[in-house]
């Protein structure tokens, strides 16, 4: 018998007879002896339908106001789904944040969890009740409802998983899993039986929004196991968890893509001490996110500073940079507004050599050009042309072998795997 | 500056746009420098859209989880209220009954308010804030979600008006207030300044559904003045008031109607002790709930009995009827499924004589049979063929002088008004 916290997102709870669904799931997970917490999510389109009726009366709504409306979406369908459970004679109670106790500061619309009592629920577990609790919402200090933001029910699913020392956190979506790449990319993409925290945060922040970061970064800090798995389909999904408990080896687990981006390069800087600085301020000042930045000055009078953001922002950032330019004595500005960044990320490759010599030489050997590196601990980007996105994923796929089954732990890695 | 409850039912925030007029009314209140304690009921059809949805999943729904699913249409109508308010710089806070502290017993669906706490309500109020607070719901002792059953909206405003001794608790309907008697039946029909508890809650027994009966009861007992009011039209309403507080004298108030009754007579009963016990006991196990009763059995050996029920259980009635006439050995049963109640109501009946004869005349003078009577206290209750319904109700109104407005206590009654 294992204590699971289960967690169902807007699609999987978007109807009734997907409600339905999602109590049969329970239901047979319960006949298997478990204990179950269930964090659902508001009901699809739900919150948006709050979201629009507040938006109708007030452009920017007071936010603690905001959080008391759009709360109450989760609330309906955590009561719904123990309806629906009752009438199969399952015993299931549903509780609001509130109820249970889920407290966090009081930043209302992105509030976080600061604490998570437990005594309630255990307290209805004992009683063989399966616990439903509406996710994404709690309460602050002074008892005002917050809410954790976009995503919150999975750091609701995963808090509760955390505090109760459960044995698994299953984040049921409208997806399989975790993919190798994004399958509407590339048919090749092969669901990862596994994949460690690192790995899903560096996947995630680059664009594969499969689940919300802070869950993964709070589930990896208690070491609490992740599966991610679909609500529709049958099959066991993906297992995030620590890298020590990882039983399979291989450099790269997966290509994460980003489409929308854009390169500005401001060429030919005077380098002088906290130019770097100055620049990102400048861009910073009108609320630009930068994401890559690559400047190389080893020994030179001057320097090129590279940068990526998102394409949104790429005509207010190209104006700033040929401001700088002016300003700073600078050569010239070059751009490219329609790029693309694929980012290939491994623990493996902390161990293993020749890994960026792979991916390179696999864009290199059909000819798509690199615009711009990057490299992190477990992660290297490239940013290409965008027009290139599907062909360079298919050649560094193919390269780093993502389409057939690592091996287990059990057998030596072998050479073409290592590199 | 007065502490003000009101409280806003369905209709009055059915829509954004009404939501936005409440807002409005609550904004000129502030003005006027009042402090404000506002009670909203859900939006129109957003309780019934929820009841569907849970009806839809099991037909009996499990009653704790249905509560907790219903009570979210109350937070949603007080949140868009607050964001509304919020938006004309008005400072106002939603608060759920949990949030407040609105305590009730277990009975999930129909529960009852068996305390309120006001410590939270007190300190929003002292930062001149609008507490709005989510009718209908409360918790238990366990903190589980419950609701009051239908207009318990009602019964929360004035829990809270008496919880914290507030001047005056005002009811916002789609009705002007309450009136001598149904204005759909008569034209004529005027609206009262002022009618006393007593009053108000025969006039809500009878059919005069204007205000929840038990919010009645509960503002009588803790002596809260209430104002029955329109939220659509302008206008001072009727105020609900002990009678120690009335300002105006008269004998009758109004006229009750009450339709969908049917009347039927066991004649001929041998008299023994018990024998009305007898019948009235196998009537209640059938679950038909009896309205009037009338019998008459002075020195007589054989007694008719007399009674009325809803024309729904006219058949299911008089087949018992039937039975217990075999039984008792009674002569005859009689009946007429097609009759009307008309009551006329007023405290000033109990010092005044002749009112009842006045009633009876008038009736008599147009050639309307009267086919039972009951009397209480402050009501006479005339059972006559429904088809004179309206030409009754228009002779009772001219002979009590119902559309002209009564004379205050400053001047002596009149003798044509004190009969």
């Amino acid at each position: 018998m294992a204590l699971i916290v289960q967690k169902y997102g807007g699609s999987s709870v978007g109807s009734l007879d997907r409600i339905r669904q999602v109590a049969s799931k329970i239901w047979e997970a319960r006949q298997q002896g478990h204990q179950l917490v269930v964090v659902v999510s508001a009901m699809q389109g739900e919150t948006d339908r709050l979201i629009q009726m507040a938006n109708k009366l007030c452009p920017q709504p007071a936010a603690r106001e905001y959080d008391a409306l759009i709360s109450t979406g989760e609330q309906v369908s955590a009561a719904l789904l123990a309806i629906s459970l009752n009438a199969k004679k399952c015993n299931a109670h549903s509780f609001t944040g509130q109820q249970i106790g889920i407290i966090t500061d009081d930043f209302f619309t992105c509030a976080r969890i600061q604490e998570v009592r437990t005594d309630l629920i255990r307290q209805e577990l004992a009683q063989e009740q399966v616990v439903i609790v509406a996710g994404f919402q709690g309460i602050d200090s002074k008892g005002n409802i917050t809410t954790l933001g976009r995503g919150g029910s999975d750091t609701t699913a995963v808090a509760l998983a955390a505090a109760l020392k459960a044995d698994e956190c299953q984040i049921y979506t409208d997806v399989d899993g975790v993919y190798t790449t994004d399958p509407r990319v590339l048919l090749e993409a092969r669901l990862l039986d596994e994949i460690c925290f690192d790995e899903m945060l560096e996947m995630a922040s680059l664009g594969a929004k499969v689940l919300q970061m802070r869950s993964v970064e709070l589930a990896s800090q208690h070491h609490i196991p992740l599966r991610v798995l679909s609500s529709f389909h049958p099959g066991a999904g993906t297992l995030v968890t620590s890298e020590d408990k990882m039983i399979q080896k291989r450099s790269v687990s997966g290509i994460a893509i980003s489409r929308e981006e854009a390169v500005i390069a401001i060429a030919g800087v005077p380098n002088c001490a906290g130019v770097e600085g100055y620049i990102i301020g400048k861009i910073s000042e009108a609320h630009i996110e930068i994401d890559m930045i690559a400047q190389h000055a080893l020994a030179r009078e001057l320097i090129d500073f590279t940068f990526t953001v998102q394409r949104k922002d790429y005509v207010a950032a190209w104006n700033i940079a040929r401001q700088l330019a002016q300003e700073l004595g600078a050569a010239s500005v070059v751009n490219n507004p329609k790029v693309a960044k694929l980012s290939i990320v491994g623990i493996g490759m902390r161990s293993q050599s020749g890994v960026a010599a792979t991916m390179f030489q696999a864009l290199g050997k059909v000819g798509i050009p690199i615009q711009m590196i990057t490299t992190s601990e477990i992660k290297i980007s490239a940013i290409i042309d965008e027009e290139y996105l599907e062909r360079g994923v298919e050649v560094i796929h193919q390269a780093f072998e993502l389409d057939k089954a690592p091996q287990t732990l059990a057998v030596e890695a072998s050479p073409a795997l290592s590199n």
